[in-house]
C-alpha cells in the first residue's frame, strides 16, 4: 500500500500542518486579530505569554498523517500524545477537525471561534496549557512525564481492531516508567489487542539540555530500539515536503506491516512473538519557529522549549519576528474570509468517530458495560458465630475475581495487574479461568502463561498503574493487586489519574469511567519474610490528600466484608478505590448479610463484641479499622469482659475511612449528630488504626469528642519479625489496649491496677517467650472469640 | 591478564562458594546442629522458616569472584547486590571473610557463631532478612527493587579508583527506575569516576513468574544492552567448575577492559564515551538447591525463590531432603573441627578494608569532609526595611551553590542533581564553576555540558534520586532540587532511605552520612505554564509520616532566610531535609541577622508586622509557613493595621514545620508552654499554609489552642492561571483572611462588618478583572508592605 505522495498530496498535508502551526502559535500569543488581518500591535499579544511552542510543530505533524492513513484506510485509532505539554498542537487539531466545536459549541470554526481558541489558552477561565481531560480526543495529560507508552498500551488491550499511536518525546523516553514501557510488547496479544504504534520523537531536546536518545549514535539507538524487540523506522529532516514524503511512506510502511502481523496471528499462522513496528521522527524542536532571537539560535534548540519569543509586547523587534513568523504559515491560504480551514487544508480530515478527538475510546464511559459480577452468596463464608473459623480474605476474593474473568471471557473488558504479586497475593483461583499474558518465551515447566491471558504481571507497578489507567480510560474494568509498601511507587501517578478523574467529572460530555481500583495487600503487619522496607501503610494518607470527590479507601475486616468492598468498587464509576485487606489466615466475623450492612454503614457498632447493655452511654469506646486491628481490639475487648465485666465497652469497627471526615468534607462524611451517636460526645475512646495513627486524627479533629480519642497505630518500629510482635512493637497489642482503657477510663475499681500490670506482665512474657522461641506466645497464637 | 584458572585454583573458589551457598541454607533453617555433627532432628529447624533462597547462590557466586578479583588485583571495591533479598548469601559472605565477627564481636567466626549466625537470621530479636544497614558492606537494602544501578553509579561519582559492581536481578531490571538506570553510563566520567560492572544475573525467574530479559532471544538481548552502551560478556551454565572458569575468565577481561578504559582516558586518549564493560550472568535460580519436590522442579524453577522445603519440621522427607541438600555442600571439607572455614575457603579472600564488608566506602560517614560553606554575609541580600526589595530566592542560593561547587573544585564530593531544571529552578549559576556531566555526543550550541561536570541533569527523578542516595551513602554531599509535585515520583525512595537512615543511627559502627537534601521549588503556587498537573505540596506530608529521627522540614519565606535554612541542612547529618522554597521574585523579609536568628528559633513572631502593643494577648494571630502564604498573611496584616487598627494582630512564621510537633514527637518539637507562649491558648489563629491546610492540624492536635486554629492551604484547586487566582481559588488569599479574622474575633466593632464587604468585594472584582485582563488587580500585582 505505501507509495509516494504525489505533490498535491504532499500540499494537502503541508497545508494542514502550517495550519495546525500557525493555530499553536496563535494561542501561545494572540488576545486578538487572530487572523492578521491587520498588521500585529502590542494590544493584540496576551498580557502573560504561556506554553509549550518546541513540541507543538512535531505533534502536529504526527496528527497530520495520522488523519491520512485514518481516512485513507478507514481504521479506527486513537493518539496518545505523550508530550502533553504542547496542548497548542492538540487544540488547533481537534478545532481543524471540527471536533472541538462540536464539543464546545462557543469555539465555533470560523474567525470568532479562532479568537476565542487563541485567547482560551493558558488563560484564567480559558484552558489548560497541556493536553487535558478538556481536550477532546485525550486520555493523558502528558504534564508529568513518563506514562504514555503504558496508558497507550492499556487503552489496545482487548481493542483489537484500535491503532493506538504514541507519541514520546525523548525528555520523557529518559523517565524509568517510560523507559521499562518499551517491554509492554511482550504482554500484547495481536489476536485480542489492538496495535501500539510508537512515534519516538527525537527533537533533541528537554527543558535546558540535549536528550540521551538524541545524542548517540544511531547505531546504538538501533541496537537499543531492536533490543526492546521494535523494528524501527526511521524519519529524519528539516524539508517540509520531504519529511512529509517520508513520514507518509513511513507510516503505510509501519501500517501494512501492523496489519500482516494481525493478519498472520489471527489467522493462526504465527507463534513467535511479532516484531512491531515504530517510527523515529527526527525533527528540529521549535520547527518553522524563530530560527534566531537576540542572537541566539532558537530554532533547532532547547531554547523553543517554552515561548519563543518572550518580551512581544515590549520589544518592537519581537514583535516584528512574530508576525513575520505566523505570516511564513501563510495563514490567507489556509483560512477563508470567514476564518474557516480551506477544503486543502481538511483534505485528509477523517469523518465522524474516525476524528481523533472524537473517537469514543478517549471518552472511554461510553463504551463502559457493567461488569458481571456473580451473587456474593456464591463466595461468601459461612458465619455462624463470629470469631471461630479463619479465612485467606483475599483468596475467597479470587474465587469472586476468578468468576468475573469467567463472565468476561468473551466480553474481555476485565483486567487484573500486578507486580508479579497475584499468586503471593492469594488471588492463584483467577488462573483457573484465565492465563498471564505471555508473548514471550516459554518452557515445559511454566504455568498458567498464556497468549490471550487476562491477567498482566510485570515487576514495575509503573507499568501495571500504566496498564489499568489506560484501559480503565477506555471504558473497561480492572483491578491492580499491590504490595501495600510499594503501591507509593505509583503515588505521583495516581496523583496525577486522581486530577485527570476529578477534573472529567466536572466536564458533561465526558461519560463515567470504571474506577481505577486498587487492592493493597501484603500489609505492613504481615511482611513476615521481609521486614521494615516492606512496611508503609501511608498510601492511604496520600490519597486522601486528594480530591474527596474521587477517593475512597475500604478496610474491610474480613472475608465477607471484602467481598462486599469489592462488588461496591467494581461496580463504582469516577473513583479512585483504595482497599487494604490481609491474605493471612483472618477470623470471619461477619456472615454476608451482616457485612453488607456493616459496609453499607461504612461504620457501626459491633453490638455482639461489646459489654454495653444499652441503657446507658458506655465507659469506653474500642473502634478498629483493618483486620489486624480489629482481630486486636476483640481480643482486647474479650480481656476487657474477663477482667473487668462492669465496664460498659463499645466496640466500632470502621471499613469506610472517609465517614471519619465531617460531611462537608467528604461526601461520605458522616454528620456530627452521627459521628457522636457512634462515638460518644465524651467517652475515652482507644482507636486501633492499622495505619500511621495519626491520620485518624487528621480525619477526625473537629469532631466534639476529638480530645477523648487516643489513636494506635503503625509507628515505622519493624523488622523481620513475628505477627504478633509487630503489634507489640508498634503499641497496637491487645495488651496494651487494655491498659489504654485502663489508663483513660475515670474511676475504675481499684482491681483495674491489678488488670493492669496483668497487661504489662504479658508484654513481658511475649518478649521472653519471643526471644528464645521465635514464635508468638501460645494464648496469642491460638487465641480465638469467645465473647 | 585473564587466563584461564588452575584445577586448584578453581577448586578454592568453589570450597568458597560451597560454604557460603552452605551458610545461606543454614541461616534459613537450622536453629542448632549448625555444623550437622548430629543427624538433623527437627528440633534442630527453626519454628518459622523465613528468607530468599533462590538469589543466593547467584549472590554468593558473585561475592566468591570479586574477593579473587580484588585480592589479585589489588583494587578497592564496592558491590551493591540489587538482589538483596538475599541477605543469607551476603552475610555468608561477611561471616567467611571475618568483617561480620569484627562488626559484631559475639558472632564469632567458629562452630558458636555459625550457630548464633544461623539462629538470629529472620527471627525476633535478630536480623532481617534482606541485606540491610546491619550489613557488614552495604549501602543498599534491595527490598524495593529498582535502585541498584543508580545506587552504584552514585557511589562510583568522583570515586576515581573504586570499582563498584552491581547485581541487577532479572526481577528489579523490569522495573522503571532500574531501566532507565542503564543510561547513567553517558554521565560517568572515566577520568575523574570510578567505574561500575553490572552483573546482570539471569536466573530466569521473579516471585512466580519467568522474567521478560530472560525470556526473549539471546540476539535481542545483545542488543538491547549494546543499545544501553555497554558492552554484554556472557557466562551461561549450571556445571559449578565451568562456570567457575568462566566467570574467572569474564571478570578478568571486563577489569582489563575497564583498566584499560580508565588509562585511556586518564591519558587524554578518548574523546569519545567508552563502552563500559557488563557481565551477564545465566545461572539457575536455586542452584544447587532441591532439584525437585513433592515431585514438583524446584531448582531452576520460581519455586526455589523463598523457602524450598517448607515443612521441614512437619513433613521427615523434607527434613531428610533438607540434611541430603545441606551435606551436599561437604561442609565437613570447608570447616575445621571448630567450624572455623579452612584455608582453602579463604584462599582468595582480601585482606582489611579490601573485603568488601570492610569497605569504608560501605559506612561512608567515615569519609566524610565538611562541606566549605563561605559566610551567608557574601550572598545574603540587604534589607533595611522588610518587604520593599524583591529577589528571586533560589537565585541567590544558587550563587552560594556556585561557591561550594568552586570550593570543593578538587576535592570533588559535592554535586547537585535533578530532572533538567537547575536553570529552570534558576541555580544557573552553578554552571560558571562547574558544567553539567554529559558524556553523549555534542552540538556546537551546547552550553555547560563538561566531562567532568558536577551538576547532573537527566529526566528521571529516580535516577536523580538513586545518583544522589549512592553519592550521600558513600560519604558525599548533594543537593537534589527538583519542582515540588513531581518529587511524589520519589517518595517510595525516600521511604527505604529515611528506613536505612533511621536504622544505621541506631547502629554505633556506622559513621553519620551527609544529609539526604531537598529543594522543591517551582511549587504548587507558582506553576504559570503548566496547570493543575504541577501542583502537588503533598511531600511534606509523606515524608512526616516517617520516622522524626530523621526528617526535617523547612519553609524559608524569603531569600535570606533560605541561605541560613541551606547553610544549615548542608552541614547537618543523617538527615532527610526538605526545603520548599520558591523561584519567582519574592520580598525580602528579613536581614541576614534576622533571618538567622528566626531560623534558628525555626518559629518565631515577626513584631514589625503586627500591632500587638506587647501590654496583652494579641486578639488573633495570623500564622504563615511558606513564601506565598507568608506574602499574604503580611499583605492580610497590612490591610488589618489600614482598616481595623484597634486590633492587635500577631504575626507568626514558621520555618521549621516540625516545631508545631509535640516535643515528645519530634526532637524539633516544641514544649506546650512555649507554643501557647506563640500562638496563645485561646485566641483565634488563622495559618495561612504552603501546603494541604490538615498537615497543620495533624501537627498540632495536641495543643491547648487546638480548637481556635484555622487553617488555610491548598485544596486540589487549580488550573493554568494567574499567581494572585491560585491563592483566591484556594481561599488563602489576603482578603479572604481578612475575612477569617472578622469571622472569628468575637467582639469586634460593628464597622467590621462594613470591613469584611469590602474585601468580598475585592475578591469579586478581582474574577472580574481576570477574566476580562488575564492578569491579577493592579492593586495586588503592585502590592508591597507599607505597615
Amino acid at each position: 500500500m505505501a507509495k509516494d505522495l504525489s505533490k498535491h498530496q504532499a500540499a494537502a498535508l503541508d497545508a494542514h500542518w502550517r495550519a495546525a502551526n500557525y493555530l499553536a502559535a496563535g494561542q501561545i500569543y494572540l488576545l486578538d486579530n487572530p487572523l492578521l488581518t491587520e498588521p500585529l500591535t502590542p494590544e493584540h499579544i496576551k498580557p502573560r505569554l504561556l506554553g509549550h511552542w518546541g513540541t507543538s510543530p512535531g505533534l502536529n505533524l504526527v496528527h497530520t498523517h495520522l488523519n491520512r492513513v485514518i481516512r485513507e484506510r478507514g481504521i479506527d485509532a486513537l493518539c496518545v500524545w505523550g508530550p502533553g505539554h504542547g496542548g497548542p498542537a492538540v487544540l488547533a487539531n481537534s478545532w481543524l477537525e471540527g471536533t472541538y466545536s462540536q464539543t464546545y459549541p462557543d469555539v465555533t470554526r470560523d474567525a470568532a471561534g479562532m479568537g476565542r481558541l487563541f485567547k482560551q489558552f493558558s488563560f484564567p477561565g480559558g484552558v489548560p496549557s497541556h493536553v487535558a481531560p478538556e481536550t477532546p480526543g485525550s486520555i493523558h495529560e502528558g504534564g508529568e512525564l513518563g506514562y504514555s507508552l503504558a496508558h497507550a498500551y492499556g487503552a489496545a488491550l482487548d481493542n483489537p481492531d484500535l491503532l493506538v499511536a504514541c507519541v514520546i518525546g525523548d525528555g520523557e523516553a529518559e523517565t524509568g516508567p517510560l523507559a521499562t514501557s518499551w517491554h509492554a510488547n511482550k504482554f500484547l496479544d495481536p489476536v485480542h489487542d489492538g496495535a501500539v504504534l510508537p512515534v519516538l520523537h527525537l527533537n533533541g531536546y528537554k527543558i535546558a539540555n540535549p536528550t540521551v536518545l538524541a545524542r548517540i549514535p544511531d547505531a546504538e539507538l538501533d541496537e537499543l530500539l531492536r533490543g526492546y524487540g521494535h523494528e524501527p523506522l526511521y524519519v529524519t529532516g528539516d524539508q517540509p515536503l520531504r519529511v512529509h514524503r517520508e513520514l507518509a511512506r513511513t507510516m503505510d510502511q509501519a501500517l501494512d506491516r501492523i496489519a500482516h502481523i494481525r493478519r498472520e496471528a489471527r489467522a493462526g499462522n504465527t507463534k513467535d512473538r511479532p516484531r512491531w513496528p515504530m517510527i523515529v521522527l527526527r525533527t528540529p524542536k521549535g520547527w518553522t519557529g524563530p530560527g534566531t532571537v537576540d542572537d541566539e539560535p532558537v530554532e533547532g534548540t532547547w531554547r523553543s522549549h517554552q515561548v519563543p519569543l518572550a518580551n512581544v509586547r515590549e520589544n518592537p523587534d519581537h514583535l516584528r519576528q512574530l508576525e513575520t513568523w505566523l505570516r511564513s504559515y501563510r495563514p490567507e491560504e489556509l483560512f477563508d474570509a470567514e476564518g474557516r480551514p480551506t477544503e486543502q487544508v481538511l483534505s485528509y480530515v477523517p469523518e465522524g468517530t474516525r476524528r481523533l478527538g472524537a473517537t469514543p475510546h478517549a471518552n472511554g464511559g461510553l463504551l463502559t458495560r457493567k461488569l458481571p459480577i456473580a451473587p456474593l452468596e456464591r463466595f461468601a463464608v459461612p458465619v455462624d458465630k463470629p470469631g471461630t473459623a479463619l479465612h485467606e480474605p483475599t483468596r475467597v476474593l479470587g474465587d469472586l475475581l476468578a468468576q468475573v474473568m469467567r463472565d468476561t471471557a468473551d466480553r474481555r473488558d476485565f483486567r487484573i495487574v500486578g507486580p508479579d504479586e497475584t499468586a503471593s497475593n492469594r488471588l492463584e483461583a483467577v488462573y483457573d479461568t484465565t492465563g498471564k499474558a505471555w508473548q514471550a518465551g516459554t518452557l515445559a515447566t511454566d504455568e498458567h502463561l498464556a497468549h490471550d491471558g487476562r491477567v498482566m504481571e510485570v515487576l514495575s507497578e509503573h507499568l501495571c498503574q500504566g496498564w489499568l489507567e489506560g484501559y480503565n480510560l477506555t471504558g473497561r474494568h480492572g483491578l491492580f493487586s499491590c504490595y501495600e509498601a510499594f503501591v507509593h511507587i505509583v503515588d505521583s501517578m495516581v496523583n496525577q489519574h486522581i486530577k485527570w478523574l476529578k477534573t472529567s467529572r466536572e466536564l458533561s460530555w465526558r461519560a463515567p469511567l470504571p474506577s481505577l481500583n486498587y487492592l493493597l495487600t501484603s500489609h505492613v503487619w504481615r511482611q513476615d519474610h521481609n521486614g521494615f522496607s516492606h512496611q508503609d501503610p501511608g498510601f492511604v494518607d496520600h490519597v486522601l490528600n486528594k480530591s474527596p470527590d474521587v477517593v475512597r479507601v475500604y478496610l474491610p475486616p474480613d472475608t465477607n466484608t471484602l467481598l462486599s468492598v469489592a462488588e461496591h468498587v467494581l461496580h463504582s464509576r469516577d473513583y479512585v478505590n483504595v482497599v487494604v485487606a490481609g491474605k493471612q489466615p483472618c477470623f470471619d466475623w461477619l456472615s454476608l448479610d451482616a457485612a453488607r450492612a456493616h459496609c453499607a454503614r461504612g461504620a457501626g457498632v459491633w453490638e455482639w463484641a461489646g459489654t454495653e447493655d444499652g441503657s446507658r452511654e458506655p465507659d469506653v469506646v474500642l473502634a478498629c479499622a483493618g483486620d489486624v486491628p480489629t482481630q486486636e481490639v476483640l481480643a482486647a475487648a474479650s480481656l476487657l469482659r474477663t477482667h473487668l465485666p462492669e465496664l460498659a465497652v463499645r466496640v466500632v469497627n470502621v471499613v469506610d475511612m472517609t465517614r471519619l471526615l465531617p460531611k462537608g468534607e467528604h461526601p461520605h462524611g458522616m454528620p456530627d449528630f452521627e459521628y457522636d451517636a457512634l462515638f460518644t460526645a465524651d467517652k475515652p475512646v482507644i482507636f486501633a488504626y492499622h495505619g500511621y495513627p495519626w491520620l485518624i486524627h487528621r480525619l477526625a479533629y473537629r469532631r466534639t469528642g476529638h480530645a477523648h480519642l487516643h489513636v494506635r497505630g503503625y509507628k515505622e518500629s519493624g523488622t523481620t519479625t513475628t505477627p504478633f510482635d509487630m503489634v507489640v512493637r508498634n503499641d497496637l497489642d491487645r495488651y496494651r489496649l487494655v491498659m489504654d482503657v485502663i489508663d483513660r477510663v475515670p474511676g475504675l475499681a481499684v482491681r483495674a491496677t491489678a488488670v493492669r500490670q496483668t497487661m504489662a506482665d504479658a508484654r513481658t512474657r511475649h518478649h521472653a517467650w519471643i526471644r528464645e522461641h521465635g514464635t508468638d506466645l501460645p494464648e496469642v497464637a491460638n487465641w480465638s472469640w469467645t465473647g
